[in-house]
């Protein structure tokens, strides 16, 4: 008849490396913070992705300044009672709900050297977004003229690693890493001890082994861990590997809503918040289902936007800053990356800015499918945005004789110094203007 | 109160290399076979992809002995009145039948030389299943257990490139094929005389030029093209630009279901059949749309599969044939590729054959999505699989307290003499029992 | 590899009372026009339900003139191998496809006399609407402005009735002509000799006795038949009784599309077509599966138009001809019926005729629940109309500053005489105009 | 910045007639309790509808014992500024949640004098099952093996009523109940000072007059108010007539799920909790939108359960306690309410009771349309039952070769002397059995 029981106490307007039970790093010597019966449902505070570092306000600085050795303090880990190495765990995600001390989100676009999909192409600059949750439901001032439901689950999910896979995760990247010396943004990221937080009381030596070999919480890997996957939403169920007693799950990096790709680095609609959740083991599961990585269930409950309109990208390279069509060779990054660019240069067309888009495609729920890897050279993928979630008719149809209304939508938050990303789509245009001009 | 007229007239068990209306190159030269007024619905037979050299038979032969310079005989060219270069003509595709006297299509998995997203990793040999067409439905005597609807689309359609889009193209490939010498297969394909085919009467010298210039049919392009998108299949409507008096539109490779990736060479379910189309013109909408590629708005009609059963795929290979695991960089391909061998591997375990599974996942209408290409090193991608197209529980939930019931489904069609692929899978179970005995 | 056999014939353009395999009434005497092995596809010709006295035409002289001794000439009956009394069959509907020389259909508003969910209200004169059968979507000259795709189902499917529960039927459907003399539209229909129809060669006794007893179709009944269920439709898979040895199922009045309701007598879009079938047999399947009437799996292949507007309608009566609210009790025939008006009413506003929306709502996929029958004294049921089937927004964010605009959109077929049924949304304009003016 | 302000503070354990700001009346004279700004987003505290007299305990003695002079305590009524009559009031769903306090809610069959759409057929005693909130899901320990989604809803919205409307409820109403004298249940409920309750401070005068005439809170009428509609749930967008200045809307009655129709009284899912909305005012909306009642969008979130088994019904009751078929006429309430009885004799053969199939398609997310009211005598209704809500296939797949297992469901909370309603399944299995025998 009670609810059920809080495992992890969270005060989303206090400091993550402050609390208890929250960790940010994956290593098989962290032990279970708490530890749950089969089939009992339990809640679960999560700090937002940055610990707190991000604010309510209409600049960017704080995203500008963040402190990426202080991010993902995930909850956890937590037990579940009769988990073997072998067993599969099925997690149900019964709900996901905001603190009412802080009723709103964020989405962020990185300076380039912290990365995301267009870091380079766009030069980027921080810029930012907050999201306002009125209920189910989601709008932002720096952004209007849009509203959606949220389609909310954790960005990060997984099961604890065993030492044997963890030493494999380093030794694999630690290779990435040495193959690019200097990249920017970086390839991968190495085991770092600055920041490391488990925030249970450990012997100094153990914690010490953790800081130093702890694996990092960036990628998604063979526990899961963090995916962004935004169909593993509230509703879903998901089987995990498990590769410790206990299985030892943890879960944070909440996400109110986000767009495949997660387009640009801290791309979804971050939030701090509780999760429901609620275990059962499938008793030799990693064999009995061949599992390699998480499978799982998706939601009945998720938005249902069917109205799309949808772009196609290839990957050819139409936005290069040369002017130049770029031919690339069945690469599936680059045909989304061209999927994502015309329909941010379409939503320019309505009057919308360059970050607006960028950050908007990144928090909205838009399906990237990728339609063909076969054709040589060119792989296809596809943008379906939907169109519901605006407050006009962005199909052709909403067309007048002359084209789209363009109106004005104000800016996103950005750098109080005022710098911004390079405009592609108004370069562009600049260029095709200086082509017509020439012809006449 | 009349049908809708038959622009050109097809029989799909005569080569398509003997009839008027069809066309194997892009080239601005091709003069329109018919034209049509804006608002008529009209019809367009069309040949299946290999022109007829695939038989409904229970080996693999035809696959692997096809002739890949006679491929692609699309209808066409359509000119639409009133459409001029800068505009964007919308096509609504309004119906796709197969023909009485062929109620049948195929998938096939070619030879590894010929391509395939798969091709190198299983050293592919032919195989194919023959699918029947039962109404809205199919159903395949080389897969048992399995039965949906179509979701049946062209995989080709598009308007005619000018002359200085195709020199671009032209170019542009050629750059790509002189980077890869020798390339198995090939990584682009450059123009070929060879059974260059147009189904008019035209001028010798016209021939040639279109013989030695004209673009391929495999890869889509800024005109659209075979972009083998599943869901721009019956009920969705088309904006294609225009780069030539009258648009000149061709449409063929026609689908009755595919599944996101395509991921065998000839991954569909290839079918001849009739299409019935409209169009309808905006003027000066390649500017007015932000066109660099054409746009879509998708079905009404789009089978409602809504269970899916789940499975990730990252940037790490799992599969590879030394049995470790393979750190990627960020590489939405293999992503893809690993969430695709992930579902081939659990999919066996219920009893289908390596390449039933692979035929199957390639004409089965599976979403793929890129999930995430932010967390570096590892691109996110997922393959949903619709559970209600077979008639067992293949959910976790189908499982008794062993596993799965392993049944057997018998096997796809494969070459005459025997020869198969790698089984990837099978060589990793044997890996594994391996492993298991050693540690005893 | 042939198509699946065509077991009945049909000539859509020639009357349907001289050809083979069709039949007018249910009755346990009339022998299997042909048998099915069950797992066996097969194709079925249908004749629409008035079996030919519609034109496509422009006026709605020939509704006003049917005959309605002449209608329902199903096909069949039907034999399924195996099927015995006490068993179920399970028929799949594959497919639905009209004849290439009758690429049209209609529906009808019917002249009082015959009636209709509005037949009194409205004093209903014959109207009709052609609609064009463009693919898989449908437009009507005498409806412009809508579109949409079919929901295509059989009106009419089912087994045949034993002789006992036939009888059943004739006595109890007797008693209730017998309770309501002289009532019309008729409370229900009586055998009736004239006209019965069984396309077999028949001994004279057993043709007379067929005539005599036989149950008219046009009610559904315990064994399916004239249920008019919109969902029933291509991709579903219906369940129905047996009573006879071999089931013996009928099948047709095929409707492209039809509203819930369906609320003007002759309401679907009826057409003439070829439905493909597939059987099998549940041994015992009455008992097991609880059965008193048939139970269906709806179809994946329904259209999808999520996006509707909702209007409520309870079981009192605002559309009075009197200008006053009558209070009914509970009654749900009534609170759909205000849900329909309400709804005639708004779209009467945006410039449509009373012909033309009663015309619209029974043809178009409008889904009318019944949301609470509980609150005394009110039922309360609401319809929600698809706002994708329009070419303009209709929902109030459609709304200029004034409201909406009001366009002409033309007329339905009318009655050449010119006579039409009451408008009473007119006659509520003009009270509400006088009380307006009244006042002041 | 901050969470929506709460408008009226309720506590769930506390009786609803001692707090502010709730009122179970309907009339003019009561003056708004708080006034929201057009476009601010609030929350309303909401008791649920006997305002706290059922336990979550496991007997219906408190059901049976209800004191229905003490129910609907709605929340407000809340002014919003610059609505005035015959404008529309744009009311958008954003949220609703359940209290900490009270993470549960029940649904009921009360006594046969109270009502329900089976109190006379089934003679009902009372019946009740609690259902754990768990998270966005349910289930109750007194119907095991089912887990669904809440399609959570406001049972009551509406506007305040003019004095002129009021006068006509009254009249109309006390007209039906004077037709039916002594009628059990009542056919519609009068004024009835006894427990009329405001809870805002009024003058004795005003009080009484609100008591005296005040409209009863059970039936929906013209402003909406108690519709039951499942559809009008969070993320919907209604649209309510004004009739007073500031529309003066109230709201409660929340229902964390309900099937169409609502079929036993009581028979959602009954819960308290905290509504949060926003307002718009549509000027002259009333005749822009030809609005008789309200009109609404439906939500973009409600569950998606597209499996479904569907039960016809028609207009002829076949569950008549004599086992004879007894012929309707055009009833659809009767139609419906078959298919609820063909469903639940199906539901009874997998092992539930008749009390839990009753409680079960009551609370559960069931789809009742209204086929066809056009084929005399027999209306067509049918019920479509999600197959995902329970934790077993219960389609004919599902059956084994003799059957469905019949599993031991234990029983739903009933009276603790154990009287219980008629089990008419029970009976009709007796009478079959019966006849079976005396054939032999």
């Amino acid at each position: 008849m009670s609810s059920a029981p809080m495992l992890v106490t969270v005060d989303p307007l206090k400091p993550a490396a402050e609390q208890a039970g929250l960790m940010n790093r994956w290593h098989p010597d962290i032990p279970a913070f708490a530890t749950v019966k089969q089939g009992q449902m339990f809640r679960i505070g999560c700090h937002e992705w940055t610990g707190g570092q991000i604010k309510n306000s209409d600049d960017s600085d704080d995203v500008a300044n963040v402190d990426l050795t202080r991010i993902h303090y995930l909850s956890g880990p937590i037990g579940v009672e009769g988990a073997e190495p072998g067993d599969a765990v099925c997690v149900e995600i019964l709900n996901i709900e905001h603190y009412d001390s802080m009723p709103w989100g964020y989405t962020g676009v990185f300076e380039k050297e912290d990365g995301g999909l267009f870091a380079s192409r766009f030069n980027t600059k921080a810029a930012k977004a907050i999201w306002d949750f009125h209920g189910r439901f989601t709008e932002s001032r720096h952004i209007p003229g849009v509203k959606f439901a949220g389609i909310t689950h954790p960005g990060i999910i997984g099961s604890m690693c065993s030492q044997e896979l963890l030493d494999d995760w380093n030794k694999r990247e630690q290779e990435l890493i040495d193959k690019h010396p200097g990249a920017s943004p970086a390839v991968a990221l190495a085991p770092e001890p600055k920041n490391a937080y488990v925030g249970q009381d450990l012997p100094k030596e153990v914690m010490d082994k953790i800081a130093r070999e702890g694996a990092r919480t960036v990628p998604g890997r063979e526990h899961g861990g963090n995916c962004d996957i935004k169909n593993l939403s509230i509703g879903s169920r998901v089987w995990l590997p498990v590769y410790v007693p206990g299985a030892n799950i943890a879960v944070g990096d909440l996400h109110f809503s986000q767009g495949d790709l997660e387009l640009s680095f801290c791309g979804a609609i971050e939030m701090a918040g509780v999760i429901t959740l609620r275990c059962s083991v499938v008793k030799d599961g990693m064999k009995k289902l061949c599992m390699n990585q998480p499978i799982f269930q998706p939601s009945p409950i998720d938005p249902n936007y069917t109205d799309q309109l949808v772009f196609e990208g290839l990957s050819v390279d139409l936005h290069d800053a040369s002017g130049k069509t770029i031919q690339g060779s069945m690469d599936a990054t680059l045909a989304a990356k061209q999927a994502a660019l015309n329909t941010m240069e379409y939503l320019c067309n309505l009057g919308y800015t360059a970050e607006q888009v960028h950050l908007l495609l990144s928090a909205a729920p838009i399906d990237v499918h990728l339609a063909a890897l076969v054709d040589v050279p060119n792989a296809c993928a596809t943008l379906a945005l939907p169109t519901k979630i605006f407050d006009r008719d962005i199909t052709p149809n909403g067309m007048g004789p002359d084209g789209f209304e363009k109106r004005d939508y104000g800016q996103a938050a950005i750098r109080s110094d005022g710098q911004r990303a390079v405009d592609i789509f108004a370069e562009k245009r600049e260029r095709q203007e200086k082509a017509s001009k020439a012809k006449q």
